[in-house]
């Protein structure tokens, strides 16, 4: 090798090392909202779905610059693992069925290969990296966070507000009985620990309740290892008992300070403040079909999700930790459960129900974007003549493994008033995937744009 | 105040501090060997049993010296907490029943007050302290020390030497059959994944074996927050695959590797390391009720148990991390579903069980120790006359609430031969536990010998 060639080499090589980049890419969203099902797409998309025709928007594979990506077999041993092979086979089934929803959190890395566009490392580089982690866990952790602008006492009159909504009121009466009976002057790990019971009871109930989003705290139905720690036993007493400076209540404020700085606190220092980018995704149709205060909770729900991208110089985020992150998708999922004509108005819907925040936009470090799709396709869209016009429609099977063709109905672009709901009943049906064979790309509704918005940039 | 009484004041509390003791006792024994009772046991008695005729042997309240013991409500927030009230409200409910055991590990600390008998302290202090932490975790993490001292192929050796005994022959002929039909040149992450199902269903069938104590590792049926890592998609292949460098053979090294490093030696470094006292509970009776097979696996699993005990100056354990662990007592739990005049020989019977490693004495540093308990009595004893002769008996209520008294039969003295198994069979009873009011000493038997052992020279 000639000293020129060397010098070449070792340049390039050290440019290599230089200009690859890492992005650490967050995935979240309320249960139900189809985390599972979108990560698994993300995944099959940048290692088998890179045709031009198949991801248009997807500017480094519409420009054939895209080498191929694959998972990261390297990924530490002792963190958790995106089960992202599983999930595949699942969709393979006959019929196919949707991947099984996970509780904690994992991780699944991947390597993706390209060809610059333009600059210094188009010159340089024949071949550029970037290594891509995706973090994956509950959007309810997210619903924590207003929990560290409280104290107990606020805590408490916050959720009993919730706890009187419509779609909640009936399943609070026990436990409200429960708390009323109490004897405030008893601080007993015994005490504590069965009032504690009553209200895992409640919320579970919550959790299988469509339309509550916003059960807190986030950790007491999933403990891991936190079981049996005491800061767990924490629920809120009704406002005029929290305010009583009680036995009772003095513990319950020593729980909830410990929550916070134990569990709140650590998931936004050591996973939350290293994510570089961030997806939510959010079931409004399943909202729309739960009425009016479903859509209520979620609007508040996402709100307080929103927070913790809402970070000026001095918030509290910004005291605890550094978050880096750049970019927000906030991404309507299973939008092919309506009609192609009706996905403006889903992500005009969105747009309406993030609206409050978004004014707050001068607090603001992160682009924000709201787009309607589907990660993995459940129905074929088409038209039917009805009364000599084409009517829009799509096709697809229940969840009973029926065969339909159906209008499911518009969606609308603004929140329906409460007496709309009152008139009309929205019925967004929840449909199988469709069939899928094994290394074929993955039909899907605009990933290429959720692609293009979160690693377009990076892959230039 | 005087100068005189400045400095005499300064001086106590300065003595106060720089005497005061904190202890660290681990609690463990193997799935069954009722850690959930002793524990209950022994709080109970430090808080509730302290009158000499109840606790005749534990000097520091049979000397009068003994001031009162109470749990710690300032024990961290954060660390799973032992639950003793809610064990305790089990033994009295109508009839009473044993309290539910856990699976992972808990803290739970007390104070104890009392008069210090001679020396510099009992001069200076009216009353000494002494902090106790009681840390409960399962036995079966012990039983993983050994795979430190081992590489992926000899653990496959080991276990299927442990799969071809006689009580577990049978269940793993599946999991055999699965194995050899394996592609060993497949290490996808679905092939692990498919194999490490089916390892754990082996595992959790031999959970629920009698007999069937050595189960590695010990984290795979409990994975807590390790679910999903990688590290445990790991099961022993078959010995004449395991040195076939397939890649999967290759995959599981790497898995087992990072077992040892993330799971045991933390476990080692961050819990055990920092105990000074140790308690085993071992249930022979059960073991005999099982069969030879089952006395000859309790002897094994025992002997690997005492490796975490036995330290010379370059053993691996020392490398590792600084053991502090100075006493170990190996408890033979549940001595009173045999009759009183049986306890000598059990407490020899569980000598002989643990002889071949105490026989590696020169390698301890710990001082060892053999008793046959009762930490909550399930039975009293008393005497039948039958053929004009007094005959022991004991007297207590079956697990299906049915009265019963009758003599259990002899408890061997030394670990019986096979053929002795053929002829003979063991039934020890299971009692549930006789009834108890509220703060009343709880009846035991021997628990003041075993705080006399533990914890006696501490608060002389």
């Amino acid at each position: 090798m000639s000293l020129y060639q060397k010098i070449r080499q070792q340049s390039r090589e050290f440019s290599q090392r230089t200009l690859d980049r890492h992005l650490r890419l967050g995935v979240t969203g309320l249960s139900g909202s189809g985390k599972t099902a979108f990560i698994t797409s993300l995944v099959q998309q940048l290692t088998h779905g890179d045709l031009p025709a198949h991801l248009p928007f997807f500017a480094v594979v519409r420009e054939k610059r895209y080498l191929g990506g694959q998972v990261n077999q390297q990924q530490r041993l002792s963190v958790p693992r995106f089960p992202v092979e599983q999930n595949l086979q699942h969709l393979q089934q006959q019929p196919p069925v949707w991947p099984p929803s996970t509780r904690g959190w994992s991780q699944l890395s991947l390597t993706l290969r390209y060809k610059a566009a333009t600059g210094l490392r188009a010159r340089l580089q024949s071949r550029s990296e970037l290594a891509l982690n995706i973090v994956d866990y509950p959007g309810e952790w997210l619903l924590d966070l207003p929990l560290l602008n409280m104290d107990y006492q606020q805590w408490c009159e916050f959720s009993w507000r919730l706890f009187r909504q419509p779609h909640r009121q009936a399943a609070a009466n026990d436990f409200e009985q429960h708390l009323r009976l109490l004897n405030l002057q008893d601080g007993s790990e015994l005490a504590l620990q069965h009032s504690t019971e009553q209200y895992k009871a409640l919320l579970q109930q919550y959790h299988d309740t469509p339309g509550a989003y916003l059960n807190q705290p986030g950790r007491l139905l999933v403990p891991g290892e936190l079981a049996g720690a005491p800061m767990l036993q924490l629920f809120p007493l009704l406002p005029e008992q929290a305010g009583e400076h009680s036995a009772l209540a003095k513990k319950l404020e020593q729980h909830y300070k410990s929550y916070c700085k134990n569990v709140i606190e650590p998931f936004y220092q050591q996973h939350f403040a290293r994510l570089d980018r961030q997806i939510i995704l959010v079931d409004c149709l399943s909202a729309l079909n739960h009425g009016y205060a479903a859509m209520q909770e979620l609007q508040q729900a996402l709100q307080l999700i929103l927070k913790s991208f809402h970070y000026g110089p001095s918030s509290l985020l910004t005291r605890l930790f550094k978050p880096q992150i750049s970019k927000v998708l906030f991404a309507a999922s299973k939008s092919d459960h309506a009609t192609p004509e009706q996905h403006k108005a889903l992500s005009l819907l969105l747009q309406q129900l993030l609206h409050q925040p978004l004014k707050l936009s001068h607090y603001q470090s992160a682009i924000t974007e709201v787009m309607a799709i589907a990660a993995i396709r459940a129905s074929t869209s088409g038209y039917v003549q009805a009364d000599g016009l084409a009517q829009p429609c799509i096709r697809g099977e229940t969840l009973g493994q029926k065969s339909v063709t159906y209008f499911p109905g518009e969606v609308p672009a603004t929140i329906p008033s409460a007496e709309f709901f009152n008139q009309h009943k929205f019925e967004f049906l929840a449909l199988q995937p469709i069939s899928w064979a094994e290394h074929e790309p993955l039909p899907h509704v605009r990933m290429d744009h959720v692609l293009q918005f979160m690693l377009g940039d990076k892959m230039e």
